[in-house]
Formats: structure tokens, C-alpha cells, sequence
């Protein structure tokens, strides 16, 4: 009962993809036990220089013939002056003196040319290692960029948080949409920032976009179980991309401490902020979010500002140090379990047989 | 397949309540018909004075035998100085002159013991009114007032928008919880403010809070037809509560242009404003919401800024101007239809019937 066009287009047995989380967190094993659990395992491939991943999309094929996803960001603009960079530093100058930060400031700052160039490269990669699904965020990609992967075979995914972005991405050429709700974690998938708001629930964005799009709606948001795959298909959608739940995973790649955090969270404790990457993100609130709220809106725009926190994350982690660690989570902490990838989709398709509507 | 312990416990067919929206919107013929349709028309009876009240309810008694509710504000604490005022009045001033409005402060302030007197006075109604069902917003009634409605058989529903305020209200003795998602339309109803995020999407509120109370729970926010109906179902939830569904139907007191500027807005037109009535609520974006945006700290309390503006908005509608009504809406406005209250119910259990997932 759970198959369909889009199990059918993605070559999977249930309409669940793990969210393409970046940072480290969609290892190998995650990716793999999940396309062979029957969902789509997909590479969170944002941050990884080509080579990065190329080699991870080499490991996933060898250890699995399933079908599996790599997902993109799309290079945004932004701009950043002398002095934007050293109030940057200024503020966040407190926090590398306490968490005695060794480096602190990157090597290079990302830098618009770059960011394309990269870009280009990943999508040359995904074509000539034959990946079979390619998902985006931030934006859709050119002209150019679709037909070459199309005509590589390339099952494309595009992101959108309103109907507007839904309709482009199908305009666009995009074989399956991604409606991320107001619920979900980590950063804002959307592209459209001029006017509207981008923050949506799931409750009102599935149907009024599945209303105005033919190409089959994935919704992503919150949803951790058999209760929510069911009532976003009701809703209008195909399938699921589910992140936290995946995140607390055995074989996700979060460090122990961050799955420990979403386990002891309530549904109230994440917030939206821009502090640790210049792009609006849903984490679970801590130290450091708590510090830079006053700041906000002078922050670097992403990706800088992401490059500026970049040893704050990583000295936090190493520290095991939640307070200054990116906890992204989505609005359903509560519902997060441990358990393997295999063993929580299992769990989600047996729900799902036996979600009742009555009594 | 629709009956569950929520419309044994209401008496109602199906498990729709029609949203006890404030300020005239709730007339008569709309609460009758909804009642007379299968679900639970409420009258929103927040800003009635006890005499205003009873005589809609003695109205809809005269009308309809079928169950019905009220709804009630529990009275909060507001603190507002003469320099608040006066800063106020100066923000509003450009557009009372904009408007030509002729009175332009109100006779008498709202005084927290007279709000206290009125909710006291509007509960002893109730009371001798026989009410079927009373719910309540923005609090928990006090201990007494819970046990005289209950010995009087009144059956009570408290409003949460998160899985504590949902709690405290299953252990305070309310028999039923509407849970308000991020998605609704009108203000938020909560009432834990000291810390926390109280905007939780539908799909990651209704699960998280039916796992964590036995009362039935009644999702609001979004939901406009029979795919929400199902997936609130799906989630957990035992009913739906609609506001802006019923708003656009011909029975519903808004005014005309209310509801055109509902039938043609976008999902992402709708933003969180306190510009209204001192209390965050979510409305149609217009030229007074914009005009206030920066004003939105310094804004006297609830219902303070509500009396404030009492004559812009009033002005505003008797000049159907639509840049300065208050155009609550969820979510949702792409689902609103025109309809009769009663087409709308059938439509909605119609299409609960066909609701599928799967191809």
C-alpha cells in the first residue's frame, strides 16, 4: 500500500528518504542501510569538496547496488566587507578565548567565484560516477546544469517552502519536489526570500501544493513515524524525507552527545536562528544561540558566517560541549528513538499498516 | 467512521468543530448551521459583554436543539503606564487622521478587575444558560470555576499549543484539548510564555501531545477539508477545530471583503503580528501590519492595544478598507471556498471517505 509513482521513479519498496543532512552525518553505513531497508539512502553533500565526495559515492556503490541520492547546494550570492568580517570576530572573539579555540580564523573565506566552480565540479562528479538521484537546496539549478543531468539519467530533486518555489522547481524540470514545513530542522531549504513568508507547516503546505503541481510532493518536517508518512500521503504528498529521526540513528555520523541532546528535547526547545551559519536554520537552542540572538542581523551572510563558527563547532564537538555545538533538530525531538536505520523503517511501514482513523 | 469518543463526548456527528472565532463572526445562523450539519458550532464569545452573550445563546437555543459552545478568554495579567499610552497613541495617530476616525479613544481602558468581574459574570451565564460545552483560550480557569462547570455538566475544552500546556490542561480536569499548531489563523492561545518556542507545526504537535494525554485531542490550524481532517486523525488527533474554513462560508459575520481578501491569498501572505491587539496573532500582511512592524515591542499589552485600535479597525471596515481591518487567517487560504456551512461538512466527510494514499 505504500507504493506509488514516486517508490516507482526512485526504484525504492517505501516512500522514505533519509534527509541529506551535511556535516558528517550521513556516513556510509547510514546511507546504505537505509537504501537496503528500502527507503532512499541519500549523501549530504553540501560542505564536501568533489573529490569528498566522490569518494563517498565510490564507498556507497561498492558496499551496495540499492539506489541511493547525493544532495547539492545551490551557490547563492553574498557579500561581505572588511568591516562585516571584523565585527564578526568581535562578537564571537568571547567564545574562542573560552572554549580556548586554537585556530580561529578559516585559511580562506568561501568566496562567490569559488562556490560556483565547486558546484560545477560536484555536478560532474554525480554524472560520471552515475548517480541515480540528485537532490538540491537553496535554489534550483540552471538551464544547463538540469539538461546535462537529465540526460545522464539523473532522477532530480528539487527543495521548495511555498507553493511559488514548488511551482518553479516543476517548471523548472525538476522530477519530484521536496516541501519542507515550518516544522523541519536545520537550514531553510528555500530560495525566494523578496517578499511572503517561507515558514510554512506541513498541515497547510502539502495540500496546497500537491493543488498546483503534478510532479510527485516528498514532505519533510517533523515526521518520525508511521502516523506521520500516513498523514502527509492523506495530505497529498508521495512520500517522506525524514531527518531527525535518522539522525538519531546507530549508524548516523552525529556525534553521541548531539543524538543525546535530540533524545532529552522537547517539541518547544528548538528555535530558528542564523547564528552559526548566516542562513536561517531550526536547532535545538543552547549557549551559543542564546548569545548571538542580540546580533542576528548584523551576521555575515552564509556561507561566511558558517566559515567564521567553523572551530567553534569543531573545538565544541571535540570538547563533547553541546553549548556551542549546531544541534539541528526538527519539531518532533519527542518521537526520536535510537534504534538502526533498518530497524526504524521496518517500525515506520508496520505503523503505517496500522494507522486508524475512528475511535 | 468518523465517530469517536470526541463526538460521543460533544454529541456531534462528525468530529468538527467550527472554530470559536471573536468579533462578530460567529452569528447565529453560522453556529446553528454548523450544529445542524453534524459538527460543533461555538459562539466566540471573548469580547461579549455577559448580556451580549447570553442573548446569542438564548438566540441559538431558540434556533437549533443540537449541541453547541462557547468560548471564553481567561483574563491574563497587563500592566500598561501613561507613557506607554501616549507613545501608543502617537504610533496610531497618522492613521486615525489617514482614516478620519472620529472617536479615537476609547471611553474606558480595559482594567484587569473588571476583566476579571466580566469572565466571572460571563461563567455564571454559562452556567444558567445550561451551555452544552465551553472552551476557553489563552488559560486555565481557576479550581472553582472548573468544578462549577462541571457539576452544571458543562463539557470543558482547554486550549495548548505545546505537549505542557496540553498537560496541564488534561490534569486541571478540561475534558477535551484543542491543540493549536503554528499553521492557525487569529491569536495563538497558549499561555506558558517565560521560555520556549510555542509555534509547533500540526504535524509534530498533534503526535507529540497525543502520546502524552489520555482527554481526546483536537487539532487547529491549517485544516480545511477532508485531507486534514484524515491526517489529524492520522496523527493521533480524534477531531479538528476549523477557523478560517468557516470564515469564507456565506453564513460567517465577516464582512464581504474579509473573506475575498482570504479567497485570494497565498499560503506564505500570512504573518505573526501584535500589532492588533497587543496579543501575537496570524492575519492576512497588510499596510497596518506593516506600518507597526517596528512598534511591535513597544506595544502596550493585551487588551490593552485591542482597545487602542478598536476604531481603526472599525473605520477600516465601514470603509472596506482592507489595509487596516485585522484579516485573521491560517495557513490555509488557497482551501477556502464559498460555500454554505453545511456544503462545507458534507463536502469535508465526503472527501474523509476517499481519502487515500498509496498511487
Amino acid at each position: 500500500m505504500l507504493q506509488n509513482n514516486l517508490t516507482e521513479l526512485l526504484h525504492i519498496n517505501y516512500p522514505i528518504i533519509q534527509a541529506p543532512m551535511a556535516g558528517g552525518i550521513t556516513t556510509t553505513k547510514l546511507v546504505t542501510e537505509v537504501s537496503n531497508a528500502g527507503g532512499l539512502g541519500m549523501i549530504g553533500a553540501g560542505y564536501m569538496t568533489p573529490d569528498k565526495m566522490r569518494a563517498q559515492i565510490r564507498e556507497v556503490k561498492q558496499v551496495s547496488s540499492d539506489s541511493f541520492g547525493v544532495n547539492l547546494f545551490i551557490p547563492g550570492e553574498f557579500h561581505v566587507t572588511e568591516e562585516e568580517l571584523n565585527r564578526a570576530n568581535t562578537i564571537l572573539h568571547p567564545i574562542f578565548e573560552e572554549l580556548n579555540v586554537q585556530v580561529n580564523r578559516p585559511d580562506r573565506l568561501p568566496n562567490q567565484q569559488d562556490q560556483i566552480n565547486i558546484f560545477k565540479e560536484q555536478v560532474h562528479v554525480l554524472i560520471e560516477e552515475k548517480v541515480p538521484v540528485c537532490s538540491f537546496t537553496f535554489g534550483i539549478p540552471s538551464e544547463d546544469v538540469i539538461a546535462s543531468l537529465k540526460a545522464a539519467g539523473v532522477t532530480l530533486i528539487g527543495t521548495a517552502t511555498t507553493v511559488r518555489e514548488a511551482i518553479e522547481n516543476e517548471k523548472a524540470g525538476m522530477d519530484i519536489v521536496v516541501v519542507q514545513g515550518s516544522e523541519a530542522g536545520g537550514h531553510r531549504g528555500g530560495f525566494n526570500k523578496e517578499e511572503g513568508e517561507n515558514l510554512i507547516g506541513l498541515m497547510a503546505l502539502i495540500p496546497q501544493v500537491a493543488d498546483r503541481v503534478t510532479v510527485p510532493v516528498v514532505a519533510a518536517g517533523g515526521i518520525m513515524d508511521g502516523r506521520g508518512v500516513v498523514a502527509s500521503l492523506c495530505l497529498g504528498a508521495k512520500g517522506v524525507q525524514m531527518g531527525t529521526a535518522f539522525l538519531t540513528c546507530e549508524e548516523s555520523g552525529a556525534k553521541e552527545i548531539y543524538k543525546e541532546a535530540i533524545l532529552k528535547t522537547g517539541e518547544d526547545q528548538t528555535v530558528l536562528t542564523r547564528s552559526f551559519s548566516g542562513k536561517l536554520a531550526r536547532g535545538i537552542n543552547n549557549r551559543f544561540i542564546t548569545a548571538m540572538q542580540e546580533h542576528e542581523i548584523d551576521l555575515p551572510d552564509f556561507p561566511v558566517q558558517n566559515a567564521l563558527t567553523q572551530y567553534i563547532r569543531k573545538t565544541a564537538g571535540a570538547q563533547n560541549n553541546p553549548d556551542y555545538m549546531s544541534l539541528w533538530s526538527g519539531q518532533s525531538p519527542r518521537l526520536a528513538k535510537r534504534a538502526t536505520a533498518s530497524e526504524l523503517i521496518k517500525k515506520i511501514v508496520e505503523e503505517a499498516k496500522n494507522v486508524t482513523f475512528g475511535s
